[in-house]
């Protein structure tokens, strides 16, 4: 479901291209299974999209870029994959300072430590803290709530880490920001940061580079398709708070 | 993860059988996933179970009892095949009275009715409700966590029941009983109730009626074997909280 998130983004940059996006809903949360299950469901997905004749990839999913990326490149070479990981720390080193970087992320991103590696390999000296915070996916996919107890389970995650705590804060769960305007009110003098915008520039970037971007006018609006591995109804009920707008058509697909 | 407390019901009931024990790890949870794929998943772990032989067979979920237990039965026959929903239905409407009964489960479970239904055949007149508590799951998952939070996201999930609302909560999800003795404290009002100790009455009256019964000396104790769908670490650490015992080793099966 937070992949939408990046699609928005990736919509936002490149409003010309058409879309394929794949939800694999029957299996979701991605963030509490083995690294080994997540490149195995991974590359099933990747397969159903890649089969359709897509031009490139986007993991857009925090723990399949984690577990899944190298083995997504080298399988599906030369189309070029993208992740959400490596766009997340040019984010936050963007912003970091001495008082480093805290990484919020579902318990295998964390477990994982891929952003602990991204970050310390862009910035040797960063300081980086890690949380996993699995109740936020779970209260996410509720929509709006009420925003006191979305509050509480917010700042109950951050415990220990808010005043004397990181000046950047990395939400490194696609789920994560449609929390972004509330913790950047509760959390007034951090530096609240997601992937979805570095990684939509990334892409851009990187089809550009390769003259792989459609050349339709720049007003022109690409498709969106929506596939999803169960649950249509709920894909599109609980897509929109990750979207930001309505989904109207979605396609069921066995993986 | 949640069935291990009906494991744990059933070894305290019939101590001397042998279980095999299998949790679908790699696609928890079931409560948020369609009636048609929970079918489809829960038929594979039966298929896998009877192939090994068991004499029975008890679906110690309730989403999956909700959607898959006719199914399951009637794939089966003539193999014993136990649910949770209507244990826990029975264990509500002994104690229920007129301000009703309020049933917390997964989103699937409310919202596929079965517990309604199965509390309406047992008593007509008595006042069912319903409500979804996703982060509950999640929660459980946790651990042992900072009680007054705990305390919180209950009671948020229970706003506008407490004080006038029901006097019997029915504990419909295999997650909620460790949160048993938080929610009597917090609710010493209502009486809460769950599936797990009538599961294991139901379970031992039918094979004890169809002859099927371990005739061990009362003092024996049988095996349990764990499999594991993924994530075998994981099963083992989360497990135990559930369990309330501590699991050595767990075989990973692929279904």
């Amino acid at each position: 479901m937070g992949g939408l998130t990046v699609l928005s983004a990736l919509r936002a940059v490149m409003p010309a291209e058409d879309y394929l996006y794949l939800g694999d809903t029957a299996r979701l949360p991605y963030g509490t299974k083995s690294a080994a299950t997540v490149r195995r469901y991974a590359t099933q997905a990747a397969d159903q999209l890649v089969n359709r004749g897509v031009k490139a990839l986007v993991v857009a999913c925090n723990t399949a870029s984690a577990f899944a990326l190298q083995h997504l490149a080298a399988e599906f070479a030369p189309l070029p994959v993208f992740g959400v990981v490596q766009p997340g720390a040019v984010a936050a080193v963007e912003h970091a300072d001495a008082s480093g970087v805290l990484v919020v992320a579902t318990e295998s991103t964390i477990a994982g430590g891929a952003y602990q590696q991204a970050l310390t390999a862009l910035a040797p000296n960063v300081r980086v803290f890690g949380r996993a915070c699995p109740l936020w996916v779970t209260l996410a996919e509720q929509g709006p709530q009420q925003e006191a107890f979305v509050a509480e389970v917010l700042m109950h995650a951050l415990r220990g880490y808010v005043e004397q705590g990181p000046g950047t804060l990395l939400l490194g769960c696609t789920h994560f920001p449609v929390f972004k305007p509330l913790l950047q009110q509760l959390l007034p003098t951090v530096e609240v940061v997601d992937s979805a915008a570095t990684t939509a520039d990334a892409v851009y970037d990187a089809l550009q580079h390769q003259g792989l971007l459609n050349q339709s006018p720049a007003s022109s609006t690409g498709s969106v398709h929506f596939l999803a591995t169960d649950g249509a109804g709920r894909f599109c009920q609980v897509g929109q708070y990750f979207l930001g707008e309505t989904i109207l058509d979605v396609e069921l697909v066995d993986l």
